[in-house]
């Protein structure tokens, strides 16, 4: 089966906290794929990447970088797909420069942007999987069933304080 | 027709900003609903607009606050349909705030945050239509012609330099 | 007898640093509870949690959590008791977003922000003695006492630089 | 009748900050005094206010300063009695740093941190009130008719759009 | 005689802060060509753009732009000229979106980042006439001058005070 | 002899900072005297200290703390000699907030504040021997060597690179 | 009588700023100079200016500077009189790059930071005169006698709210 | 055969970042010379450098610098040539404070700015032979090649994910 999501990163050093947007597709058992593309380093192949995934049967890319993190705001240039865009957490700066430069897009070009780090990545796999159930009610009752589960586990926790 | 997108914002004096969501949804004639709704001042209101939403035909919720900003995550905790937040520009802080309280939501529950202010709510109602186009391609068709037509008008700027 | 100081946090990662308001009313002989109640996981807990803190005979809720921290105001706004606020230190902007998240209250709800972090946690346990002892002669007094050790502390301290 | 709440501020500058507090008051009901008194510039008076607010009858502070605000934290130094801190906005960095020389006490001095400016004071204003109120049946009262007023006010706002 | 500097910027709306780096190049003499192009709004002639730059002999491209401002790091990913980055200043966040977006690069491609708005576009009018002039010794004397200049003007303005 | 400089701090834990304020002191052969004295838990003690300093023979106070760091500014408040300021690096906001609390002192009552950190507290330690030096020659000499020595040794460390 | 506080600006327009910092020293009765100093289109005359300042009798030089403000720290750096730096309010970032440039200085090197905009040029003013005030009892009167009035007039202030 | 670039920085602790500048120059054949020169503790040596680097027949000047970070800009203030400043990880504020008092230059005087730490050290090298390489054609060529097995890195490490 084709993928239904794109996980593209800017570097390998990205993996660490993208990998948490691959946990959460495989346990809904959303299809997708991960790719090392590169706003500056592959600029052409991230063009590629935009402009094909909408006939490749992608449904929504998440694009996760760090610092001047163009790749999100970039692959949301070229497609009019919905584009979730992680800010990963920078050395100096700690991911505030990741998370401005990828959610300060000028109107016209939207990127839906998640928290710094690997709680944002867990959310762009989330938030693919929401936008995939609005349509898809076999991944809406997944998602309904994790929170459910999620629940019951912050309600049992409270007795190990 | 029943709305597909629901508009909500916590306090009338944000209208000045969300409205920009709603002309892009009327250019693109997605159909959708506006309202106040306060995470603060109408708790369970809030509550019960997030619990019955996707039964009521909701597909995307766009939910606009400013300062210590609560509406989207508190709406995204009732519901597993896509919730996109628009930090309105505080006084003091302009919006700094807002961006903070609205993107960086705790692993499991995503808001899906956009750009402070105006251009921001410009970019809701883009990427409600971008979630909707997903799977509508009459709409994904408008984004494209919209994007056509903007690039003209870029193109054409360059003269009046 | 019954608890007058509910201690709540978002998660049990957040009790290494919410044990210090704990420990002050310990100190203090002061009844209290404590529980993992989540603004974004168990929203529905949280609601009911803080409308029957009243009746309860809770006096003063503390209240912690990091990040998009929602907890001390979605209590807040449930609840006319006096809410303590304790912006847990978070992992990429170090607490910088739970203070914004817990103290930028719109007009109509307050939170009772205090410090950043177990300084903050402990601050939180003395406001909320601080907060009964106004009409409970006994824990005033005791709080009067704890300042004047704290006192000769910092005062024999000086002799070790 | 005697003040049960004191209101105090840095210089007549910020009491177009701090009237917002003092307004609730007078709506709630409850006897309050207000007084300029500086930390840097009349430091023997605000040690005597705080050091006699007790025995005066006074069972709420609220303290309003901008820059490097320090009378909320001095007198909170000088009283066992909860202290309230309004940070009021400063003219360069627009409140930041009062809201961080107020917030950030060292454990052992609590200060009860609100918004920078007048929704912050207003909240100064509640926050003392439902102090008040955890003893005081009558303003608990007049502070659940107030929410839920300020509730029919934004359902009905909700028409203005 | 064909332009040896490219000034180029996201949006009619820079212009105000981009005139001052052409005006710096028209008193030093040096021919520049000026052209809206936008990273988000018109991506593939962004990089037709920067691929032939060099060929159509433009020595340094100057580009301007605010908020997520990818333009000026896009451009330099698509070419080995040297690329002047000007944040323009931004309404929300006043250009430190701009700044950080431009000067945090990873490492392989770089932005030579001057200062946020109208000082720093000056200062890439300037940047580029001294990389001109690093090899054509009649633009460097043309520096030179200016700064004499200058100079005399600081000196003298100082009996005005 | 009397002690010429007064270093003091909050709290012990800031001695590892303030010491290289008094290693300076040493150094330059100027008498001090070190204490712990705490805006927040020894109010009084502080006031008491301000306001004997200058009877006591003290000329210059160097004041060291951290978070909402009151102990510069309340001294100041207290004297009119010279009192410079150390922002202690803080948790979690790494001594932005002391840097804040220390600086931005109202008009009428001035802190001399130098870096955040063990950098501040050596340039604390010169800045009051170079007070000193300004009218006691043979302290402005022993700067001058200091300085000469500095130079030689950064002279001769760039062949260690 | 020759000047005894060397009064320097980077720029004409700081003048606004640092007037305060002259009125001060009018109204204190102590000699002074001012005088546009440019870092960066000056810096031989900086250099000269600051060499010189001991032997032609200046006690302290107070110098301001907005933006990448290197005037007060370069000063320092040439001359080991108490230096006073005023950081002026830029127009992007407030002032905040002002201060950060001014105060976070190397070991070795103190400058005397002061508050951004006119309040820290007033009390660069008042910290020069409690400098000389600290061997000059006829200062250090006048000092004492503009606090006591500072004082009287908050005190008689607090009638008008 | 003579240096064509400069490096510089403010001591040897930079020299940990500023290796990676070095590191480019060596592995694109590029001559070049290091050496301390601080802004703040040799600053007559300072200007002597960048008052001889163009005589001496250098084209580029890298300067690297931490926290209040006068040196690439007095440097920039002393020759025409093209100074690139690299902000130098600083202790407490993480180098946003080294980023600004490198990168805020007033009008007149430009410093090509690259990013905080090591990645911004490489892309001044890699930007210094950029600026070479506009009229030395071996240069740009070997630019070219570098960006080429930069691009086929990235691809290929896709398959590690």
């Amino acid at each position: 089966m084709n993928p239904k999501v794109g996980v593209i990163m800017g570097s390998t050093s990205d993996w660490e906290t993208m990998k948490a947007a691959c946990d959460i597709l495989d346990e809904l058992k959303i299809q997708y794929e991960k790719k090392v593309v590169s706003a500056h380093r592959t600029p052409d192949l991230m063009f590629e990447y935009a402009e094909q995934a909408r006939e490749r049967g992608i449904q929504v890319i998440i694009a996760g970088a760090g610092g001047a993190a163009h790749l999100p705001g970039m692959v949301a240039a070229k497609t009019t797909l919905p584009v979730i865009g992680v800010p990963v957490q920078s050395k100096a700066l700690q991911g505030l420069d990741s998370l401005l430069s990828i959610v300060q897009m000028p109107g016209g070009v939207p990127v839906a942007t998640v928290a710094i780090g690997k709680a944002g990545a867990t959310n762009a796999g989330l938030l693919a999987a929401q936008i995939l159930g609005s349509t898809q009610p076999e991944i809406a009752e997944r998602l309904e069933a994790r929170r459910e589960q999620t629940k019951q586990t912050v309600i049992e926790s409270s007795d190990t304080l």
